[in-house]
C-alpha cells in the first residue's frame, strides 16, 4: 500500500509512436464499455497497474472470493500496424486534485511509451430517453478535428457547452502542452444507466479509425438486456403515474 | 499537467512600479466583466497562464471544438503612463487551502513585476432586486482610502460586515505584509445574476482612477439584454404567484 | 501532537511469523467487539499507539475526567504457540486518503514484526432485522480460502457484491503485494446497532482457528442487553404505527 | 500570504514557567469571551500572529474600512507573579487535519516559551435554555484535577460523554506527551447563542486560579443585552406557536 500513487510496471517494455485509448468510468459507462470490449476482443496484455489514495478506500470481490484493490490498468495490443495502449479502470479519482495528479501521471506514462496520439472515450449526456446514433468530438487542435471528421465524428460549435469533467477532458487539454495530438470521442446517451447501445456507435467509429473489425456480440447482448429493462421501466411508468418506479434488484446488476 | 500549480510565463518581461487589476469570477461576475472588458478594449497582451489542481477538474470547449483547461490568465497593457497587469480567469480555487496558495502565488508574481498597487474588483451583494449606482471600497491602509475616496468610491464603517470571501479579499489583506498598497472596489449588485450594469458603474470609477475613457458599448448591450430578461422574470412573477419561476434556457446563456 | 501520523512504539520488541488480528470500528461494531474482547480475555499488552490527523479532531473523556486523543492501538499476546498482534481503535480514518495512508502504515508495522498472516474482522450488513449465525469470508489467495473453510467460514461467489470499504478490505488486498496471507472474516448483522450476538459467532470461528477457548460472558451479557433493547423497540413499533420511534437515552448508551 | 501556516513572532521574547490560556471560538463563544476580556482588562501585548490556509479564505473588515486576514493571535501579560500567554482568534481550523496541525504548532510555541501549564476555555452545551452557574473540567492528569477542584471546578465522571471537539480538547490531550499539565474549563451554556453569562462564571473561576480580580462591567453589559434579546425571543414564541421565530437583524449583531 502507499500514501502516494503506486505504479507497477512490466519492465523492459518499449514502444514508439504508439496510440493511447482511454476508457475510464463516466456518463453511461460508454467509454469504459468500449475500451474494455476492445481489451477483451484484441486479447490485450496488462502492462501497468495504478493504485492511488485518490480512488475510493475500497476493495472489490472477485468471483472466487479473492479481493483486489480499486485500480486503473493499462493494457497493450498490436492493432494492425499500431502499438496501442488501453487505459481502463474501476473508478476515476474521488477528488479534484486527484484528477489533476492522475492525469499528469498518465501523460508521463504516455510520454515514456512514445504516445503520439490519445483518444479518450466517453458519453455525452442528452437527458432524453432516446438518443441519436451520433458520436460527438472535441480535440486539442483543429488539424486533428478535420482528420477525425472523416471517420464520421460530429463536431458541434462550442459543444459540450458545459465542458467535460474528469480524465477524458483533462487528458485532451493538457496533452497539448506535451505536443501530443488528442481527441475526446463521446457517444450520445441518456446518461442515466449503462448504455451499451451508445457504446456500439462509439466502437464503430473507433474501429473505422483503426481500420479493424471486431466481434460486437457481447455488447449487442448487453444492449438487448438493457433494452428489455428499459421496456419494463416504461411499462411500469405507464401503469403507475404517481408511484415511484424503481428497477428491480436483478435489473440493477446492469448498472455501474 | 501537474500536481502542483503550473505557471507558464512569457520570458524577458520586466516591469517597474506597475499596477495589478484583479477581476476573477465572483458575486454577479462584476469584477470579471470589468477586467475582461478592459483587456478587450485596451488590447492587452497575455503574459502568464496559471493552471492549478485547485481549479475544477474540467475543460472548456472553444467555438471551434478545441478544448482548453480551466485557467487564470495575466494580461499586460500600457494604460497612459502606467504598466498595468490584469488578472482574469474561468474559476477561483475550489478549496480553502487553494485560495491561500493561489493568492500567495499571485503576490509572488506581483512582486516579481514590481507591482506597487493592487485593485481587486468584485460585487457587493445587496439581496435587493434594484441597486444603487454606488461603488464600495475597502483597502489595506487608511492613506489609500483617503486617496480613493476622491474618485467617488464610498467607504462605509465596517462594511461589508460579513467580510470578503476569496481572492479579492485575501489579496488586499496579505499584500500589506509585502508592502503593496491594495484596495478592493465593489459594485453593488442584487447578486443573483450576471450584472453588467453594476460592472458599468465600477468601470467608470476605474477609468477615473486611470484617467482614461473606454468604449462601453458591449457592456451596455449586455446590460440591456439582462434588463429585458429581468423584465420578463418580473412579468412572469406577477402572473403566477404560486408557480416556481425559471428563466428560459435562452435566458440562462447570460448567467455565469 | 503532529501533522503527520505519529507512531509510539515500545522498544526492543521483536517477533517472528506472527499473526495480526484487526478489529477496528465498522458495521455493527462486530470486528471491534471481537478484537477488544480477546485483548481483555487474553490480557494482551499494549505495544504501539497510533495518532493521526486523519482521525476526527476530538478527544475522549475517561471515567476519571482525564482525556485521551483518538487513537488506534496495537496489543500483543501469546496465543498458544502463536505471537499475535491485535489492532483495535476508537475510529478509522475520516478521509479516503487517510485510509490508504494508515493501511500502508499498518502493513509496514506488520512487516517489521514478521507478520505472515492477517485476519481482519468486520460485520456484513444484511439490512434484515434477524440474521443467520454465519461468518462470511474473503481472502487474498485461494489456498487460504480452502484452509479457512475448514473452520466453518462461508465463502459466497462474488460476495459482498458491493465490495468492502475501509481498513478491513484494504489490508487484505494490499497485503498480497507484500507476500502476506490475509483474510477478512465478517459476522452477519442487521447493521443498524452494535451487534454483540454477531460478534459471538465471529469469535467462535476465530477461537477455532487459534485452537483456544475464551470466556464469552461479557459478550453474552451485552448481547442480552441489546436483545432486550430490540424487544422494547419492536413493542413500541407495534404500538405506534405513525409516531417516530426513538431509543431512550439509556438505550443509546449501548450504541457505538 | 503562504501555502503553509505562517507565524509572525515578536523577536527577543523569552519566558520561563509560563501559563498558556486558550480562548478560541467555540460553543456559545464562552472561551473566546473570557480570554478576550482578560486580554483587554490586563492590557496584554500582542506577540505572535498566526495565519493559516486552514482558516476560512476570508478577510474581515475593520471599522475604518481597512481589512485584516483571519488569524489567531497570542498576547502576553504579567498576571501577578505569572507570565501568561493568551491565545485568541477569529476562527478555528476549517479542516480536521488543520486542527491537528495548528494544535501541534501551538504546542511547539508553548514549549519555546517554557509553558508548564495550559488552560483551554470553552462552553459545555446543555441544550437547555437555562443553565447552572457551574464550570466543568477535564484535565490530562489526576493530580491537576485534584488541584483545580479547589477553585470550584466540577469534575463529573466521563463527562462530556461525547468528548471535546477542536483545539480545546486536542491541546489538553496532546500536551501530556510534551510533559505539560493542561486542563479544559467549560462554562455551561445553552449553546445556541453567544453566552456572556456563562463567560462570567468561567471568568470568576479563572480569576480565582490566578488570584486576581478584574473589572467585569463589559461582560455584564453584554450579558444584559443578551438577556433582553432572549426575553424578546421568549415573548414572541409565546405569541406565535406556529410561525418561525427569527432574531431581528439588530439582535444578530451579538451572535458570533
Amino acid at each position: 500500500m502507499q500514501q502516494s500513487t503506486l505504479v507497477r510496471l512490466k519492465e523492459n517494455f518499449e514502444l514508439n509512436k504508439s496510440i493511447l485509448v482511454v476508457g475510464l468510468p463516466g456518463v453511461g459507462l460508454v467509454g469504459k464499455l468500449v475500451a474494455e470490449h476492445l481489451v477483451d476482443e484484441l486479447g490485450a496484455e496488462k502492462i501497468i497497474e495504478v493504485y492511488s489514495p485518490h480512488f475510493p478506500p475500497q476493495v472489490l470481490v472477485n468471483k472466487d472470493c479473492t479481493v483486489r484493490p480499486v485500480s486503473n490498468i493499462i493494457y497493450y495490443a498490436k492493432v494492425k500496424e499500431n502499438d496501442v495502449l488501453f487505459l481502463v479502470g474501476d473508478h476515476q479519482s474521488t477528488t479534484s486534485q486527484g484528477h489533476y495528479e492522475l492525469c499528469s501521471l498518465y501523460l508521463d506514462i504516455a510520454q515514456k511509451f512514445g504516445v503520439s496520439r490519445i483518444y479518450t472515450l466517453g458519453g455525452y449526456p442528452t437527458g432524453k430517453l432516446t438518443c441519436e446514433d451520433t458520436v460527438l468530438g472535441v480535440a486539442n487542435n483543429t488539424k486533428l478535428i478535420e482528420e477525425i471528421k472523416e471517420y464520421g465524428v460530429e463536431f458541434r460549435e462550442s459543444e459540450p457547452s458545459g465542458g467535460i469533467v474528469g480524465a477524458s477532458g483533462l487528458l485532451v487539454a493538457f496533452s497539448k502542452m506535451r505536443g501530443i495530438d488528442a481527441a475526446c470521442l463521446m457517444g450520445m446517451t441518456p446518461g442515466y444507466l449503462m448504455d451499451p447501445k451508445s457504446a456500439q456507435s462509439l466502437l464503430k467509429v473507433l474501429c473505422r479509425i483503426f481500420g479493424i473489425e471486431v466481434n460486437t456480440e457481447s455488447l449487442e447482448k448487453k444492449a438487448e438486456e438493457m433494452e428489455s429493462i428499459l421496456e419494463k421501466l416504461k411499462e411500469k411508468e405507464e401503469q403507475q403515474t404517481i408511484q415511484e418506479v424503481k428497477p428491480t434488484e436483478e435489473d440493477l446488476r446492469y448498472i455501474g
